[in-house]
This record gives C-alpha cells, structure tokens and sequence, in this order.
C-alpha cells in the first residue's frame, strides 16, 4: 500500500515523523511519499496545495496529515484567501472527496483529572462526532465581499446529508446504536432538510438505530453538562467544526485527539492540534494524536483493524508511563515515540 | 415607566409573576402590562406576537419576557414555520430593534461547586457575551427549501457589524477593557467583513481597548479549558447563540443566568432557560434569572443602577438561604422570591 504523508507546518513534521516510525514498525510493507502542503507548500511552490501533491494522491491508499498553518500573526494569514495554508486544508479534502470526518472522544481510563471538567463527569466518555467536511456554508455558493456587505451561502442537498449520515449510522451500529443528529431546525430551512433527510434514511434503512435531534445550542451545553449522554453525534460542517473542538476539550489535551476523514477515495489521518509554531522545531511535541491517527489510519484505509489496536494499546502504556510535557509528565517527541515503539515488540 | 410582561409559555408566566412582585417592590411608580406571545399567543390569537401585543410596544419603556416553545414533541413545532412560537420570538427582537444581546456569565462565590468545571477553573469567571441579534443568517437573504437542496444566506453589513461592536466597547469601559471578537475568518468572507470593522472601529474610537479576534471553533475550546482569559466577547448572531449557551453552563445553573438585549426601541429582558414543560405549572422553578433579568432591565432601560444592584445582593442571599431544587435545594418558586422581597427590605 502506498501512503501519502503531508508533514505541513509547524510542529506537523515532527508529530507525522514519529506517526511514520510507528507505521513502518507494525506496517513493513507499506510505502511512504512524502508531499508539501500548507504554508511551506506556498514559500516553496507558490501554492499552499501544489500540483505535484494533488497528482501524489491519484494512486494513493491512504493520506497521513500533520498540521498546516503559521503563528496568530503570521504573514500567511494576510495572503490572498486561495493562497493561504487553510485554503491547501480545504482543497485536500476536497480532492480527496472526503465528505465525513470522524473525531473520536474517549476519556481513557486513569486520565480523568486531566480533564477540564469534574472527574465524574469526564469519566467513561466515549462519543464519536462525525462532521459532514465537503458542504455548507464551507464551500460553493454565493460568497464575496461588496463594499460593506459580505455574504456567504449555506446549503446542503440531499445526496449529500445522506452519505453522512449513512457513516455515522454505520459507525453507530458498531457502538452503541445510538445517533444524536444535530442541526438548528428551528431557524435555519437547511437544518430543516437536514433532519427531514436523516431521519428519512433512518426509517429506511437502518431501524435499529435510536436516533433522535437536538438543537446546535443545547448540544454545546449538554456536551459539557453531560457528555455521557452521547455515542454518535452527526452535524453539518459548520457546527462540527465548532462541536468537535469544544468535545476535544474534554480529555483534556488535543495532544490526545487524533481524527479521520473518509469519502470516496483514499482517507485521510490527521491529529486535530494545531500546528503550535511556538514549540516547533524543538522536539517537545506530544506524537500521540499523530500516532492515534495512524492507527486509524490502518483501521480505516488498510483493513487492519489488529495492527490498530495494538498500536492504541501501545500508546495508552506510553502514555501512563512516559507522559509528554502537555500531560504534566517529561517525556519529549522521541522518549514517547520510543516508549509506542518499545511497547509494540 | 411603561413595562410590558409577555410570560409567554411553560414555567415562564411562574418565573414573570414573580420577576413582577420584585419590581413592584423596587420601583412601584412603573406600569406592568401583561401580552402573549409564543404558542400560547398562537392559540389564543393564532399569531405567536399578535398585533395587540406587538401594538403595545409602541410606548413601553421595556420588555420583561418569559419564556416561549413547547415539548421537544410539541405539535406547535409542527406549524409552517412563522407560526411557530420561535418565530414569535424573532419577530419580537426585530420589532423591538434589539440589535445586541448581552449575557452576562459570572460564577458567583461560593457557588462554585455547581459548575461542570473543576472549581479551580471556575472560580471568578467574569464574562460578557455580546451577540448581534438582528442579522446573520437568522434574517432575511437567500433561504428556501427546494426539492433535494436547501439554502440560507449568511449576511453582514458594516453598519450592523458597527452598532453592535460599539456596544461591546462601550461595556469593556466599564470593565477590565478587553474584547475578544469571535469570527472564523479562515473560512468565511462574511467573517473577514466583520473582522475588519471591528477592528476599524476600534482603531477609530475605542483606542483604549485591547482588542484580539479569535475563531469560534477555538473559543469553543477555551471558553472550557480557561474561561478566566475573557472579559468580553462580541460576536455575529449563530457563532453568539452557540457560544453564549455554551458559556452558560459554567454557572452550573441555568437558572442563573439573566439577559438583556438593547438596541434602537425598549430593551427586552429575559432569563435564557428554556420553557421546561416538564415542571410547568407546579410552582418548583427558579425565578432567580428572571428576576435578574428585571434587575438588568432597572440597570439599562431604567437607568436605576442602585435598585438593580439591591436586587442582584438579594437574588445572591437568596440562593444562599434558600436554594431551589436545581441548585440541590428545597425551595418553590414562590418560597425563593419571598426569599428575595425579605431580603430587600
Ligand atoms: C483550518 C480550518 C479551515 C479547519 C476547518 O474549519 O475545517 C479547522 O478548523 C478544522 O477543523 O480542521
Ligand atoms: C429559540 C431560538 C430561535 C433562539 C435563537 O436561536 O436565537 C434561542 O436559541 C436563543 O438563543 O434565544
């Protein structure tokens, strides 16, 4: 299998290099590519999502991400809207037609004070968001800028709220069987469709499935109130964006939280941190969400669902007993990777 | 001064009642004139914001408002939509001209436990969310459902962008002078609109304040992980609406939490929880955000800062003495005001 690996900006190089050790390690016969994206792709070749990384991806099986994008001030973000590193993110997806984006939110066990909430509400959660990535008011429509007004377009049709649901209701019947779709139904025509169109296809096709719907407002409070009470959450692009961060909170480190993004073609496998310029270059980075993502990565692209759990076992033991800084433990970039890849043999 | 109550549906005309007895025992010179509104208005006049009441409003020196919406079930939620109870509630926010919706969230001393949070993490956070109400994609524009695709319009204009950011402004002035402005600029030109003006109108009239802008989806994060860093918050009307149920879990109750949304006309005061059908007419809620929510009406639309501030000291001995049965305690509704009018004695 080949693998695409696209180390970004950042601290995105190292986290992707350890990501890449560990693949190696429980995966000898895959290949690694490595492309450019974001705003080192633009410095090096004018374009944050260049042409000879978008032709990489053709005969590709899987996608390995670090992180794209400069510090709070950096003159990237003063480029012209196509040119800067997000726009490299969102051209990816989009060419990699991946439309569902799967973010896991597990407590582990053991790790509950590191949660910014009460142990006893942090404890056992284990929800999955599933973010629709390909629609809505990210991509397509009316969109500008005119003297002093600016608009832009939400929209969703069918087909598309469809295929989304169709994962999440799938990721569901391996869990627990239940389906928070979330929306704002309440103002919003496009949320109304949306639900019209899940709960269609709920009936339809997958009746085992306990679905119900809530407003975007109440989610943002009950998933801090009560995180519990979900399994699998599905939303539209713009409220995912929102809902799967605040939920990553709730382990308390995004250096925890790795994600997945699957459509029609190769997936992919990316930590959802930040490219965190400010530690950058000096070997600190926590890997975990890297290697997390690599994981899934071998679960979801290369259908090797044991090498995915071993490599989840071996980070959970890395993690309790070579914690990185972001964990209030010593362990830098290298020390962790060493302990994943001590704890696979 | 010319008051109208709108009690509107569910537990709302219990928590107004008793917001009333409070500011007739504060400031007796002022006139209560009670209207419908909601899905009790749509079945009494088959309008949820009647012309009468919407008529009364002509001469009123501000609005004290329930709450309106029924059951998750509700057959009201059933209605075309502009006879819906929310849409009575919308089309009260245009009448009214109340462009910025303030929220105040503040842990009060000694009640930190009841937080979601770790108590460390709660402990003295002062914020205030300033949400533009009348624009977005809440109004107007591009919105329909058409067979398979669904639309709406995102749309802002420098002049709202102004009014509402003036207000922000004008209440970190008074406060520890910083604002966060919330956007997500990454993606949207509606975002980079409002970034911009906010920014202009900053560098214009309001040099004094510090002023930064961060994404949504990152304020999300850290409106969790360290509520502390924000003093105020001002953002459009969907990012506002997700963010400021967000921030009003931290309280812990959101029986707690007052609002006030100012703008061209008469100020309307509500408390933000919902209508609660479950415990609806048997005398158990917490007016304590209703009354609160007349306290800010005194502040803003009466100009009586010291009979708001008695209030405020005597909801906060109140809830000390006589907790309600969301805080963990005993008291009834009606128990919880004479709390309250004892206090103020
Ligand atoms: C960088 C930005 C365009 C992106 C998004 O909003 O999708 C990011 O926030 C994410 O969630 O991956
Ligand atoms: C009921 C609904 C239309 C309303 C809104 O979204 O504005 C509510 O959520 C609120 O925040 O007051």
């Amino acid at each position: 299998p080949k693998i695409i690996t696209l180390p970004g900006d950042g601290i995105g190089p190292e986290v992707t290099a350890a990501a890449a050790q560990v693949l190696r390690e429980v995966a000898p016969d895959v290949t690694l590519e490595e492309h450019a994206i974001g705003g080192g792709a633009f410095e090096a070749h004018g374009d944050p999502f260049p042409q000879r990384t978008r032709d990489a991806l053709q005969d590709a099986d899987a996608v390995l991400l670090g992180t794209v994008g400069g510090a709070h001030d950096s003159p990237w973000n003063r480029l012209p809207r196509h040119l800067r590193p997000e726009s490299g993110l969102l051209a990816l997806r989009k060419a990699l037609g991946c439309y569902a984006n799967l973010r896991p939110v597990r407590v582990q066990p053991g790790l509950e004070h590191l949660s910014p909430l009460k142990p006893e509400l942090a404890r056992g959660v284990d929800i999955l968001i599933v973010r629709e990535l390909l629609g809505g008011i990210y991509f397509d429509g009316d969109r500008r800028i005119e003297g002093e007004t600016a608009y832009n377009t939400m929209r969703y049709t069918t087909p598309e709220v469809e295929r989304v649901a169709k994962v999440a209701f799938w990721a569901a019947e391996q869990r627990k069987g239940r389906v928070t779709s979330v929306d704002k139904a309440n103002v919003l025509e496009v949320s109304e469709l949306w639900r019209r169109d899940v709960q269609a296809l709920r009936d339809r096709e997958h009746r085992s499935i306990h679905l119900n719907h809530e407003y975007v407002d109440s989610v943002a409070m009950l998933i801090v109130a009560n995180p519990s009470r979900y399994d699998v959450i599905v939303t539209e692009n713009l409220f995912g964006d929102i809902l799967s961060d605040l939920a990553a909170v709730i382990p308390g480190s995004l250096g925890l939280m790795p994600s997945a993004s699957l459509g029609d073609g190769a997936g992919l496998f990316e930590p959802i941190h930040g490219s965190a310029p400010d530690i950058a270059g000096r070997g600190v980075a926590n890997p975990a969400a890297a290697i997390q993502s690599a994981a899934m990565l071998l679960r979801h692209s290369l259908k090797r669902p044991d090498a995915a759990n071993q490599v989840d076992r071996a980070v959970a033991l890395a993690l309790r007993q070579h914690p990185t800084r972001d964990l209030g433990g010593q362990a830098d970039t290298q020390t962790f990777t060493r302990a994943v890849l001590r704890a696979l043999e």
